[in-house]
């Protein structure tokens, strides 16, 4: 695809800070790579994520494994004359490190974090995190010291014989947005859906 | 998150067949894992990816090396009365195995099926590639023989002690579409958008 290599870390945290999820990499004895979705959030220079003490991709993360960090948003389709010059618009970080396992009121905080992140202005209204489930929970930081983002935003880029062919080119731009919110079977309350769900901006 | 293994191979072929790109990883010598996004494709039994023949990755991976792809929509937020319940909607096929080298008839016909999966109906309109455009392309086909699937599609699942919260519940919906096409700016002719493009479904 062609992209370009870009070193501007504001690019990064628009990118890191529109996604909901990234994709995390552990590699097993035998060397073989596995690679699962995970919930993320930006704090500053780190990427917080969290899941099950119970996960076996969160044990090997939190005892520190070489890892990879990829996020990725899909822009749209790009309509070139040739099939081969024919692509898409798309930004994707990839960070490399290893995870360090945050806990007491750095944890707690990163929870709050992230859920802010995920579901801007729930913090208030959701009961937070019980001493029980801080337990069951392992929340992770990757730092952002070690990262790479290419980014493919332009036009088709047709050969100059391809020019002349009679055939539509251009980009079809690929978009997000929220559904109506569908309330839980078992709501007790005669409740409005939360106004601040109304002004999630586009995301991943 | 909670989730559930599924065996369906047609829930699977669904996350598939409206899949854009799905994230594939190598590892180093060193145990770094790295992972990148690929343009994907189901053909039957195998999914389909391809890049230039110059790419590290698709090198490494077309050498036979062991790897994952994985591919993951996010449905929707799951807003629960607690932020620990609190979710995603979400499915994610992970796929393991060696990535197969494709050549002569069966590569040309690949790079089609790759077009007409991710473009619908562009096959007809874009030029096919040429020998020295075929010669510059690796295209891999990855076997679903092992693969496993999550699917989290559930009303939040809150503790009863919680039910009493005043406090709305319920998932927003991720949806995706085609925003308005944007035509190349070296377009040489008044061509209207291809009505393909039209007809897209909803992707990703």
């Amino acid at each position: 695809m062609p992209d370009k290599q870009v070193h501007d870390r504001e690019v990064l945290d628009r990118l890191l800070d529109a996604a909901l999820v990234g994709h995390v990499a552990v590699v097993d004895d035998d060397g073989q790579p596995f690679v699962l979705p995970v919930a993320v959030a930006r704090d500053g220079d780190r990427l917080l994520v969290h899941g099950s003490t119970a996960s076996r991709l969160f044990r090997i993360l939190a005892a520190g494994a070489p890892t990879c960090l990829t996020v990725t948003a899909v822009d749209g389709l790009v309509l070139a004359r040739s099939q081969f010059e024919s692509s898409m618009h798309y930004r994707s970080a990839v960070v490399l490190g290893r995870c360090v396992v945050l806990d007491g009121p750095d944890k707690a905080a990163a929870l709050r974090t992230l859920t802010e992140h995920l579901m801007p202005g729930r913090g208030a209204d959701a009961r937070e995190a019980s001493g029980k489930e801080l337990g069951a929970t392992t929340v992770l930081a990757m730092p952002l010291d070690e990262w790479s983002l290419k980014v493919s935003d332009s036009a088709p880029d047709d050969a100059p014989e391809d020019l002349d062919r009679p055939v539509w080119a251009g980009v079809v731009p690929l978009q997000r947005g929220w559904g109506a919110p569908v309330p839980a079977p078992d709501l007790r309350f005669d409740l409005p859906v939360p106004a601040y769900v109304g002004t999630w901006p586009s995301r991943g």
